[in-house]
C-alpha cells in the first residue's frame, strides 16, 4: 500500500479562525513555514473575509507577504465572494478556495447568501478567471461545499442535495471539489454514501475531504473516504480549532493524528510526523494551551 | 440497517483501573447500576486481580456483593489466573473473562505467564468449569487476547501470531474471543486483516472487540470491525481511562461516542445516549476531571 494521500493543512485558516487567541499575521506567516518545514506542500494559509467578521484572520495580505513563492508549495486563500476574490488576486495565493454551503441557512449565516446566490458568485468567479487566463499568474481555482453531513440552521442533508449541488459545481468546471463536515456531524456509512453520490454528479472533478472531530469520528469518516477513493484529506496541526456550534469541541481532525494512522497503514504523506508534532506544541504555546492532537500527547508506535 | 450492536461497557474495569483517583466499591457499584439505568446489559464490572498490584480495583468481592443477580443483566469479572477463578466463583458474577496476551513481554509484565503457560492457565479454567456444569450457577467464560496490534515490550504483532493464538483458544471451546487494541497501536486497515485472520482461526467463536482511542484511531477501528462483521465491542463510558505506557493519552473509547456513531448510521445499541452522558458527567466529577468524551463537551447532532 503505497498509494499517496494529500493532506491539504488548514490550520493556519480553519483552525486559527475558531481560537478565540488572535496571531499576529508574522505568527501566521511563521507557521505557514514550520508546517512546509514538516512537509505540507498544500496549506490554506489565510482568509479574505472581512477582520469584522473573524479578526482572527485579519491581515491576509501581511501573511501572504511574507511568503514570497516557492516552486512546489501551494498556499491557499479561502473567499466567499466576489471581494474576497478581489483581494486573493492582490497577494500571490497560488491557489483560491470558494466556499459555498449545501444550505441555505448556513449560506445565509456565513455569507449573507442562498445556495442559488452562492453559485452564481462562484460562476462569476470561475468567469473572471477564465477571461484572465492569459496572464500566468492566475492562481488554480477549487471549491469546498460545507455543511454536507448536516446544518446547525436547517438540519440534516440529503444524498440528492450533496449530489445536485456537486453537480452543479462540476458544470461549472472546478477542477477540485471539497466536501465538508462542518460541524462534524457525519459518520463513516454516510461519508461513502455521499463520495459516492458526489462522483457521480461530477466525475471529471478531483474529490477532497474536509472533517471535522466535533464527535469524535473524524478518522473514522477520513478512514471511510480513503476507502472510497478519495485521495486529497484536510486536516489542521494540533487538531486546533473548535466549532463555533459546540462550545468545548475540538476542531478539525489533527493532521498529526491523520498522518500516523494513514502511514502506521503504509500510505504515503510526505510529512514529517516528529516535526509535525513539534509544531504542534509550538502553536498550542502560540495559543495558550495544549494542541487536543492524540499524537502530541501519546506519541507514535513504534517509538523511535 | 437495524442490526443490532452490542456495546460492552469496560468502564467500571479498564476505565477506573487506569485513572489516579482510587473510588470505593461503593461508587463503584453505584456506576454499575447507572450504566445499567442507561441501557448497558453487559459490564465488565470488577477485576479479580491482587490489590497490590491495581488498588484501583481492591473490593471486587464488595462490588459484587452490592449487585445481585438481575435477569437480563450481565456482570463480567475479569481474571488473569486460577486465584483470580477461585475468587470470581465466591461471588454474583454472571460471566468471568480471561485475559491472555499475544505476546510473552506483555504476558510475563501482565500476568506473570508466557504465552505458553497463559493457555495453559486458560485450559485449566476451561476444565473446571466444565467438570462443574452441574451446577447452575457457574458463569459464563469467555477470553480476551490483548496487544493483538502491538505490545509495548516485544513492539509489533503479526497477522500469523494472532491467528495462531486465536486458533488455540477456540480450540479449547472458548465461546467469545475479543481482540485488544490495549495501547491503542491499531489502525483500521490492520483491524480488517486480524479480524478476518481470527474468524478463519475460531470460525465457531463470536468475536469481539476492544480498542483504545490512545492515538485517535479508535472509532475507525470501531468502524472496521463493524465493517468486518463484528457484533460486540468495548468501549468505557466517558472514554475515562488512560494507557500505562502512554502518560497523558486517554483511554479505552467513549461508549457514548461509540453509541452516537452507530446510532447516527441507524443501527441499534440499546442505550440511552442522554442518561450515558449525564452518566459520563457523574463519573468525570467523582473522579475530579472531566470525560474526555467528545460527546459530553459537543452534545449529539441533530440537537434534541
Amino acid at each position: 500500500m503505497s498509494r499517496f494521500i494529500q493532506i491539504v493543512e488548514v490550520g493556519p485558516r480553519d483552525g486559527l479562525q475558531n481560537e478565540k487567541a488572535v496571531l499576529d499575521p508574522a505568527v501566521r506567516a511563521e507557521l505557514v513555514r514550520r508546517l512546509e518545514a514538516a512537509g505540507a506542500r498544500r496549506i490554506e494559509a489565510v482568509s479574505f473575509v472581512h477582520p469584522k467578521y473573524v479578526p482572527q484572520m485579519a491581515g491576509a495580505e501581511t501573511v501572504m507577504a511574507a511568503l514570497p513563492h516557492e516552486a512546489g508549495r501551494s498556499r491557499i486563500g479561502l473567499v466567499l465572494n466576489g471581494r474576497g476574490y478581489d483581494r486573493a488576486l492582490t497577494t500571490a495565493v497560488d491557489e483560491v478556495n470558494v466556499s459555498l454551503s449545501a444550505t441555505d441557512g448556513f449560506g445565509l449565516k456565513n455569507q449573507g447568501l442562498t445556495i442559488k446566490d452562492q453559485l452564481s458568485m462562484l460562476g462569476e468567479i470561475v468567469a473572471r478567471r477564465h477571461n484572465s487566463q492569459t496572464s500566468d499568474v492566475v492562481p488554480s481555482l477549487s471549491a469546498t461545499l460545507s455543511c454536507v453531513w448536516g446544518c446547525p440552521f436547517d438540519g440534516e442533508v440529503s444524498v440528492q442535495q450533496v449530489g445536485d449541488l456537486v453537480g452543479a459545481i462540476g458544470a461549472l468546471g472546478v477542477g477540485e471539489i471539497a466536501l465538508a463536515d462542518t460541524i462534524g456531524a457525519g459518520d463513516p456509512w454516510a461519508v461513502t454514501r455521499k463520495v459516492e453520490a458526489a462522483r457521480r454528479a461530477a466525475p471529471e472533478a478531483r474529490l477532497r475531504l474536509h472533517f471535522h472531530d466535533t464527535r469524535n469520528t473524524g478518522l473514522a469518516n477520513a478512514y471511510a473516504g480513503v476507502e472510497a477513493g478519495v485521495d486529497v484529506l484536510d486536516a489542521s496541526v494540533g487538531g486546533i480549532g473548535g466549532c463555533p456550534f459546540a462550545p468545548g469541541a475540538t476542531g478539525n481532525i489533527a493532521t498529526e493524528d491523520l498522518v500516523y494512522m494513514l502511514e502506521r497503514a503504509g500510505f504515503q504523506t510526505g510529512y514529517d510526523l516528529d516535526a509535525l508534532i513539534e509544531t504542534a506544541r509550538w502553536i498550542g504555546a502560540a495559543l495558550g494551551r495544549p494542541a487536543p492532537s492524540a499524537l502530541s500527547r501519546a506519541g507514535c508506535f513504534p517509538r523511535r
